[in-house]
């Protein structure tokens, strides 16, 4: 096998989430008959469940229609009117400026931002640290710009609440060895732990000391569901690093997915790098898209309120349900709508298992390994759904659980 | 400068069309008054004066509404009912069968297809033959994918009509040393050059013979300007070689540019490893968007003739201009909308006029440089415009000639 196909061999995308409808029919181990139920697609959010952000349609149709050429071709950076209204909100959003010339991209999607920022960062060879578990494309990207992964541990098992766990310790250990990035979302994905205060500080001074760029995932840091929690954002602190890029997008909380918008922000000097790349790769965030932008961050009054409060009694409900079941086990989400779940161990592998409850019980979950080759007795599921629909495919889980015990 | 910083130095966007309102204010050595005239700007089309296929908005809003969550989250390669709808339709075009299931991505523009397919076909010190000249990025991604370039030289100039020129020996040299991929766009982009039957066929049997693969971009092949010329898709020939991608899109004749909608078509090896390349780079082309595929190829009747004849009047109208300016000269553009312009020996550098063009006469185009280092005595326009205005823009910049003659 040659340099290239190797290379693409290590970029399976089989068991990704979204794509479960590409893998070919095979003979599963079924036990017993089908569970009946309404079928739930765990692998992202129901957007017709969580709405998107009332007018996002309506402005996309008016700038396509009043701006039309002028909407269709911005620079590649973004339509500087649109990177302006964000730069203001996010800097009163994370607590810091933003210049809007210099200082953000518009890209497509979250994923689009995080490719461009890994583009620009990760040379052949280069030490990247990445966080186990985590969001299951950064170990792919490391893999694709060749760089050489440094995993580093995270005990959410048992932190304390608004604690990641992160082993802090094996951090400045990859850092004086040589690491040049350091990736970490916050909240976490899969697991919705949320770092705390400390964890973030000490992050971003030992990135200072040891002068590694940082790449910070925020994508999900609107949605906190613990009331009394304080969220950190690494760029409005006294120890901020000298390279910081942070990256999020309206996809999650906001339901705006289906429009594929982004952003990156922070260090001016990444982000020309971004947009060089973003010039090859797509030339631009779609044109028409970019308005939408508008309406982030200008959500109606009491709406973001409720989309929190929705997801947090599907997270409790759903928690209740996994530890009525034996051997299972999640904590909490904190932050995001995502819920790591662990299972007992079973008569089949995690493919299997996740296959089969597609097949046996209409539920679609992402195996555990896509996040780390260690998590194979985990099921993420993104429970960004409709309520009652989702309690009830947990509930079907847990019969599968049952039915596939060891 | 380290290897990264390296790389992106190479990766300028400087003078890249679109990219001019970021340019840096700087002296410019102006002789004389402002030329009044309304601005225009050739570095893209017009979609205010050459609109969307009609329908496209309201088929984007229909699904959106409708099938919400379904069009948000498509599998990585585009919607399957919507791969299906492209296949039929692309077969029907191109004159060979495309499996929607397996030979078929819908990717953000032909620029995300063009990414894609290069990053699924371009190793590292692999040599990748590169007409010149030809799309500015096509060098730009050799580059980034570290691949070697080999420039295989088209003698457009002298050329008879309906052939591009390429010189066929110079590509089987290159073919025979070791080249791996080799990528052209028909009709040429910068010169509106169209490819004969013998040429495409010629390059079609080398490819064979050499094992080399083809990417053929084919983003202009529906507006040919000639009315007795007849197109020819490599993929329909009896010689198709083995590895062959064809990448085309809705973004320019159709004016589409704004959804950020392209396809690439072909070896099903390759498409799923575009795919897996597409995961991680922005997931998905935007899912609200690739609604707008369903008018591509279903305009109403009479829409593309009125399109192409209207590009028609355009051309022959800028062509008299161009001709009755002493020194200046373009080869008539068949395929597409673009001119490449030559102009006579200047007082100032091709940055220097194109930044003047810009400053004084209000019309901006592009340095022919982006195309290769060696057609500094020349500028790309794209004429797809307003007509009068067009005309008057190119008159300006004849003016701008005079002026600046060396």
């Amino acid at each position: 096998m040659d340099y290239l196909a190797e290379k693409f061999a290590r970029l399976g995308t089989d068991n990704a989430p979204g794509q479960e409808g590409l893998q070919k029919a095979e003979d599963l181990p079924m036990i017993g008959d089908k569970l009946e139920g309404p079928a739930v697609d765990f692998s992202h959010g129901d957007v017709n469940a969580h709405q998107p952000i009332p007018g996002s349609l309506e402005t996309f149709v008016k700038h396509y229609c009043v701006d039309g050429t002028y909407q269709a071709y911005t620079e590649y950076r973004g339509k500087g009117a649109i990177r302006e209204y964000l730069a203001e909100k996010l800097a009163e959003y994370s607590g810091a400026p933003v210049d809007p010339k210099t200082e953000i991209i518009l890209t497509p999607g979250t994923q689009g931002a995080l490719f461009l920022a890994m583009g620009s960062l990760v040379g052949r060879g280069d030490k990247v640290a990445i966080v186990e578990p985590d969001y299951f494309d950064n170990r792919k990207l490391v893999e694709f710009f060749e760089g050489e992964m440094v995993p580093i541990h995270m005990n959410w098992k048992d932190a304390a609440p608004h604690t990641s766990g992160i082993d802090l310790k094996e951090l400045e250990e990859a850092f004086k060895n040589g690491v040049k990035l350091f990736l970490y979302s916050n909240p976490n994905n899969p697991t919705g732990a949320v770092f705390s205060k400390e964890e973030v500080s000490e992050i971003a001074r030992l990135a200072k000391k040891y002068d590694v760029a940082i790449l910070a995932d925020e994508l999900y840091s609107r949605q906190i569901l613990e009331k009394d929690f304080t969220y950190t954002h690494m760029r409005a602190l006294p120890e901020k690093p000298d390279k910081l890029i942070t990256i999020m997008g309206p996809s999650k909380t906001e339901s705006l997915s289906g429009f594929r918008l982004g952003v990156g922000y922070g260090t001016p000097e990444i982000i020309t790098r971004m947009e060089k790349l973003q010039a090859v790769v797509s030339l631009r965030c779609a044109g028409y898209n970019q308005a939408a932008f508008y309406r982030w961050f200008s959500e109606p009054d009491g709406w973001m309120e409720k989309r929190i409060a929705d997801h947090r009694q599907i997270r409790d409900d759903i928690l209740a349900v996994i530890n009525s079941c034996p051997g299972c086990w999640a904590r909490p989400t904190e932050g995001g709508s995502y819920i790591f779940m662990q299972l007992p161990k079973l008569k089949v592998d995690i493919f299997q298992f996740t296959k089969l409850c597609r097949a046996q019980a209409s539920v679609t979950v992402t195996p555990g390994t896509e996040f780390g080759k260690q998590y194979g007795d985990f099921i993420r599921m993104n429970f960004s759904q409709d309520h009652d629909k989702a309690v009830d495919a947990v509930k079907r889980i847990c019969k599968m659980v049952d039915i596939y015990r060891a």
